[in-house]
């Protein structure tokens, strides 16, 4: 389709381009012009789209390509986007935006519109304020069910959804929710006040996006009303804008466990320059403290040696295997977490788990660990340095480097919450380096001690 | 809340007990109910609530919950359950119960319902078949925006949304949809015919379910079709249930990155067998696999030891910090290729962006590395092995580490995917262990070249 289109642009056929348009969805059209590669193009395609569509394309562009198109525009027909876009799109869009375009943009709205922005403009990042829209539907408690219909018509076109509708009061205080399917399915002309369900769950302007997207798979709700100190309704949270929050917040998780600074661009978009800067920080600092089994070898290394040199060319393989034991734990933990199917309170119960779990792995691996020194690295290619002995101190240290690293991965990232630190920051790389410096000590000291 | 109704049940004061319930939300009192220890007051608690209520709190239960309270049921009140469940939360509930349960259940439902659970339980796992729900609502073409409302209360009490609704024609095919919104919008006694919207996006019922959470991400959808291969409408999915799909993906590639065997169930109901067995199999082949690094030590290391111990001593910090690299550039391109931001037709793209990303990265930590080794291991620690040539060799191969990482973290997962493999399985574990082992080979062959 994206190459069609781009052929009969270059025809100059804009016709046929207009009518194809006209009968794609908005995300679709939203991914050709993204993959569009030259900014003229870009720009004519935006211009071709019907003008109720042109609004609805632009809020699913990245903020790049939004960029790109605006400083095209007149100041006419970026300020029909701005009142043509939902709240909130608008106010993503502008958040991403340099400062003259901004400027430009609320020149030309009008003055609710600009008041509107500014307000949301000032909530704080990822809370219900940035992320609520103003467009939902209020009825009155004391309306009818016809007069609601009557008003939901009215009301409707701007509308963010009509599928949740909020019964207010003269002060406009948030009284309870109805679906449409209680209102249409309700009997006739009865009372908003008799059917309404006053059991209402509610956010607040400052309430922690991760925290709303808990509610919404909680409840299995469509939108979630915002409300100020007072319970007057302000905005609502729509399921749309949630399921992004899952996913970014996945994300970032995932970004931190791996030791990367999160970002909320997308990966071919990010510059090199940034990939850098997210992912130096840790590096370095890993890096640094990793040299520190470095100085543990270096203390014992000699004496190591004067056994075995077979001895030193295991420790690779007991840190790495704490190091992958470790983040089994820590991934497992920090995920039941974020899912809130755990909570700090259960502490003794996930310890006691992994101790279990923990000695059966470290037993398992151990005993093959041994058989695998002894019948392949001794008997097959002949490393004599494999005696039973070592092989039985190698394995034996490899099953409580197990047990630590399980202990360690499921404490810290518990310990970090209960600090409120971000449990996925302490993930796999830094217990592996903690696992890393204590299986090293246990490994030489144990070693020295039974086998010298 | 759960202190309280728990005194209350201990009291036998089970009219406020049963007061209380009544004005909860489901997934609340399920909460509840999951955080009885004693089975008797989990069915006790059941079986208080509206009758209305209780199908709506079974089907927020856990499938252990749910098999400890049907093994009390009597059929009557089984039955009336499976009646009252969504089709989709009867067959989620029939598939995890053992096949004693599952008889008694089918034997109180009713034919028809019995036909439809046979049907839904022989689709596949993780397919639209499988989390579809037959309970929509569908609008005769030909019919006017008045009958079609009539329709609605008519169809409506039974359906799982009214929010979007399925137009077909008489052979029960697909011709469009229509939103509420769009319904009660129109202009009075339009046909259907002239205000569906015929673009419509549908799925199939092998679809799967990772493939439907990006359509709905990608179009903000509320619902679904699923259709069969003439056309016709079989069921829908609805966003609710993609966010929990959208979940569960997500903590299956933490599981697989973190080399754990996916498992649906909550950690702290996991048996320490389970987790033992989940854990087991890759722990252990990542421990053999990293006994060949062993291998490649015992080969080299009396010629680095015979030039300077410290050479030895740095081998962890080297390995370590290749593997924190090749995982940062590993879990960033499947994360993007999840999410759809990148797909693999874009590799040469990619491995562009690593290969001068991990320059810069390299070159800053190779400097750091050799600051540091020569500053405080040598002059402040007294490390007399840390020449400034050594330093530097060290530092060069740990610079061509972290590039010789990042390259093999981005290429593995786009080669897996290229191959049909999950890319989330290959991901930092054995990126590791190849990363390792080529690290290895590469500092001990060129430092005893340029050092010996």
């Amino acid at each position: 389709m994206s190459q069609e289109i781009l052929e009969l642009i270059n025809k100059k056929d804009f016709k046929s381009v207009k009518s194809l348009l006209q009968d794609m969805l908005a995300p679709d059209i939203a991914d050709i012009i993204e993959h569009l590669e030259e900014t003229t193009n870009l720009v004519l395609l935006f211009r071709l789209l019907p003008k109720d569509l042109s609004a609805e394309v632009f809020s699913y562009l990245t903020s790049e390509t939004q960029e790109n198109i605006v400083t095209f525009l007149n100041s006419n027909e970026l300020s029909y986007i701005i009142e043509e876009l939902a709240t909130d799109d608008a106010v993503d869009f502008l958040e991403e935006m340099p400062a003259n375009i901004v400027r430009k943009a609320l020149k030309g709205a009008t003055n609710e519109t600009r008041k509107l922005i500014n307000k949301y403009l000032s909530y704080e990042d990822d809370t219900a304020g940035a992320i609520m829209t103003p467009e939902f539907v209020s009825l009155n408690i004391d309306s009818t069910t016809e007069e609601a219909l009557d008003e939901i018509r009215r009301q409707g076109e701007d509308a963010e959804t009509i599928n949740v509708l909020y019964v207010v009061d003269d002060k406009k205080t948030l009284k309870g929710v109805l679906t449409i399917k209680e209102l249409l399915l309700a009997k006739k002309n009865a009372l908003l006040s008799e059917i309404l369900n006053d059991n209402v769950v509610v956010a607040t302007t400052n309430m922690d996006q991760e925290k709303i997207a808990t509610i919404f798979s909680k409840y299995d709700f469509l939108a979630l009303p915002v409300v100020d100190k007072e319970n007057r309704i302000v905005g609502i949270v729509t399921v749309d804008d949630i399921i992004d929050v899952i996913k970014e917040e996945a994300t970032e998780d995932f970004e931190k466990m791996a030791a990367i600074t999160p970002t909320n661009k997308p990966y071919l978009k990010t510059s090199v320059f940034s990939i850098w800067k997210n992912r130096i920080p840790w590096l370095m600092l890993l890096m640094i403290s990793a040299t520190f089994t470095g100085l543990i070898l270096n203390v014992y290394q000699d004496k190591l040696s004067a056994i075995s040199t077979a001895l030193v060319a295991c420790v690779p393989m007991i840190m790495d295997t704490g190091g992958n034991a470790g983040s089994q734990a820590s991934v497992t933990v920090i995920r039941a977490m974020a899912l809130g199917e755990l909570t700090i309170k259960d502490w003794y119960k996930v310890i006691w788990k992994e101790i279990r779990a923990s000695a059966l792995l470290g037993l398992t691996l151990g005993i093959v660990c041994f058989g695998k020194l002894l019948l392949i690295d001794h008997l097959i290619f002949g490393f004599e340095g494999y005696t039973v002995i070592r092989c039985f101190v190698i394995s034996m240290v490899l099953a409580f480097t197990v047990i630590i690293a399980k202990l360690v991965g499921c404490t810290l990232p518990m310990l970090a919450k209960k600090c409120h630190l971000d449990p996925a920051v302490v993930a796999s790389p830094f217990i592996t380096t903690i696992v890393d410096a204590t299986a090293l000590i246990l490994y030489c000291v144990l070693a020295i001690a039974i086998l010298a």
